[in-house]
């Protein structure tokens, strides 16, 4: 009888013709934009067959194998590997591993154990789950500009919408504060910061960690902060927001991807410091966002006390000294150039160089800058309308120092080249898109 | 000017008071929805102290030590690890991964190339990224049921509407192809089906495939399949769906986790079979979804051409003599059971039992069977309701012999001690909720 009625479908089914339409896409997917990928994509890439190519344009550490991770990171999966365990561990992380991560960044103002730890598939997990776990269609998130673009990216897919506020270039790249108050209505759900800064490579002073909570307490809002870059600042202190956070409950997205230099093993963690325990529902939440994709892998997260506990300051510090050297060559090699106005960094791995886009005889922005660059010069520096800024360029400092220096010289021989015989008139700077 | 306009705001702080609400989570969050914590969360788990606990409830191979990853996995990480790249790698995977799966999954009727592979973090995040892809709000998702709960955590997560087809025990655990086909919609968006079957431990008949791929065709839709058991199958064929489909576009779902046991490693993938070009927007929804995480960690994915090259037949041959010597203990050691009606299983790790309540005089489902087992037996196998079915356990079959009889013994005397004089009377079967 049952079988009869489904031959009866089968047999149906010949009478109709074969499908051949394209599979839809969902809103999710369609919305799930990096914008790098856009404007990369449309960049003419054609280096000059005579010299080099000289990428400066990546941010990823490993590139050039100058920046390798400590052998003790090694020594601790490679120690892990024998002993670990292979299974399931609870989607949030290892209790040992959470552990580890609560005592690293145990403060006494913030105390933490490991139920304020989750540990996530790299920082872009933990910046997932805490943006998915606060915004929604209705609740949106302030944004930093310029900024990484991941967090567009994010947004896109959960369909949060997003208002940009501006680091202010002129005073060390910090927070306008009466813009980013002007933006927060009564459905923002949260405020993203990052510090130190992925692109300007610039680092708030104590007094303005403490502003900006200030705002978010004024408004009873909780911070998102990507402290990726926690403690590679190059000079003077460096504290999380949560540490310093008396009563704004913060959500700090880190991993092992810069300061331990292995992006692409995909170990993050997120932090929630929680003083007054305004986070109940919000640690619930993050917990079973854990469990969408079951965690990070076990391999690398079982090795990370290991890794914290090893790996000597020594490391740190001569990564740091590395990357404060290297900015001081790219400084020292544009300083001079007319044509461009190069940013001392304070932190993290990259340094913003302006241009002055008037001082050219024939370039447009910063997008024609880099594909005139590359044509001519084989010199690939990252446009900075990428992080939503206009005619500035990102120059990545894990690059050997011969190799950074051989680009700074073909920059400043380019600029040379194009310079204005007398400064054109724009009327206004171009806004990014 | 401008700081005084902001220590203004900043004055104006101090009339305001603390904030100290509950911060607000996400429909997103909420509904991020485990089914099995609800379940297992509510059960009561008192081990009887006289008896040692044995746990035949975590669909996890690792558990016991007897089913260990093959050495050849752990010498490929170990020869990855020191000459690794530890950078960012494209974020759905490697070139040379995504070639050596393409390579290894390839037939002559579905051709596969890299193109067709999106490595992922976990067959979890292959499940994320094309239910993700395919569903939305509008657009439904058909899931097996019994089934497993990770389908209707990414179905809540991203508020996907999901609607259940029956497997029919009686008819090896097949899908009633006539509800099927009366559940799909306009709006439906894709059928996901899971061969071999967890929590069934079933595999269906090529010929199956071929009907269940005819209702598909039928309708215009795609099919997501579930292949992390794909290949163990204890005897007799195992086909992919994407081998046998010549007109339905197949998003065929793995992972490292089960076939070489490291389910904790947490790579996977997404193989697109899409003979007829169909998959072209859901190809580039697919890409992007990747880089909402950055992927799969670089090490273990950068094995994977090792993994699959070194891995001798003899390991995957010997996992499925002992899983299959393992089913027909617990089937001998059951099969005489009046209470109780095992289903020898063809694939898979698992084993399905039927506990006939009206043979029981004081238990009145799964839970309070499972509940009553671990207080007075110490034995926990999985109650099923957890999978959507009542009255049903799941028991893994990954436990050392030993311990199977042992849990085994205790089962059939549990149920002895609890067997009616007379059968009950039972109006009907309760529904899982």
């Amino acid at each position: 009888m049952k079988k009869t009625a489904h031959n009866g479908i089968l047999n149906g089914l010949m009478r109709h013709p074969v499908c051949t339409s394209t599979i839809p896409t969902s809103p999710c997917a369609d919305n799930t934009i990096n914008p790098i990928r856009g404007l990369v994509d449309n960049l003419v890439i054609n280096p000059n067959p005579d010299k080099p190519f000289l990428r400066l344009s990546i941010g990823d550490p490993s590139v050039f194998g100058n920046f390798d991770p400590p052998p003790q990171v090694i020594k601790a999966v490679a120690d892990n590997l024998t002993t670990s365990c292979y299974g399931y561990v609870p989607a949030h992380g290892l209790v040992s591993t959470r552990s580890a991560i609560a005592k690293y960044y145990n403060t006494a103002s913030s105390p933490l154990t490991s139920n304020d730890v989750f540990v996530t598939s790299g920082c872009s997990d933990a910046l997932r789950i805490a943006m998915d776990c606060l915004g929604s269609e209705k609740r949106n998130i302030l944004l930093p500009k310029p900024g990484f673009s991941l967090y567009q990216t994010i947004a896109g897919n959960r369909g949060i919408p997003v208002k940009f506020y501006d680091l202010d270039p002129e005073n060390n790249w910090s927070i306008d504060l009466n813009q980013l108050e002007s933006l927060i209505d009564e459905n923002t759900a949260a405020i993203l910061v990052t510090n130190p800064s992925n692109p300007c490579g610039s680092a708030f002073s104590v007094q303005h960690q403490r502003d900006i909570l200030a705002v978010a307490e004024k408004h009873g809002l909780p911070l998102i902060a990507d402290e990726i870059y926690q403690d590679m600042v190059y000079d003077g202190e460096s504290k999380s927001f949560g540490e310093l956070s008396e009563h704004v409950p913060v959500l700090s997205c880190c991993g092992l991807a810069k300061r331990w230099l292995i992006p692409g093993w995909r170990v993050g963690w997120l932090i929630a410091h929680d003083r007054h325990n305004r986070l109940s529902k919000v640690r619930d939440g993050l917990t079973k966002l854990c469990q969408v994709i079951i965690g990070a892998n076990v391999l690398i997260q079982g090795a990370v006390p290991q890794i914290l506990e090893t790996v000597p300051q020594s490391f740190y510090d001569d990564t740091l000294k590395r990357l404060k050297s290297a900015s001081e060559v790219v400084y020292s090699e544009l300083k001079d150039c007319p044509q461009l106005r190069p940013f001392k960094p304070q932190g993290a791995m990259y340094m913003m160089v302006q241009l002055k886009i008037d001082q050219f005889e024939d370039i447009g922005d910063d997008m024609e800058f880099v594909e005139k660059l590359i044509t001519e010069q084989s010199v690939f520096p990252l446009p900075a309308n990428i992080f939503g800024i206009p005619n500035y360029v990102r120059l990545m400092l894990t690059v050997p120092e011969d190799i950074l220096r051989e680009a700074c010289q073909r920059i400043v021989e380019f600029c040379d080249q194009h310079k204005a015989a007398v400064p054109r008139k724009i009327s206004r700077i171009e806004v990014a898109p």
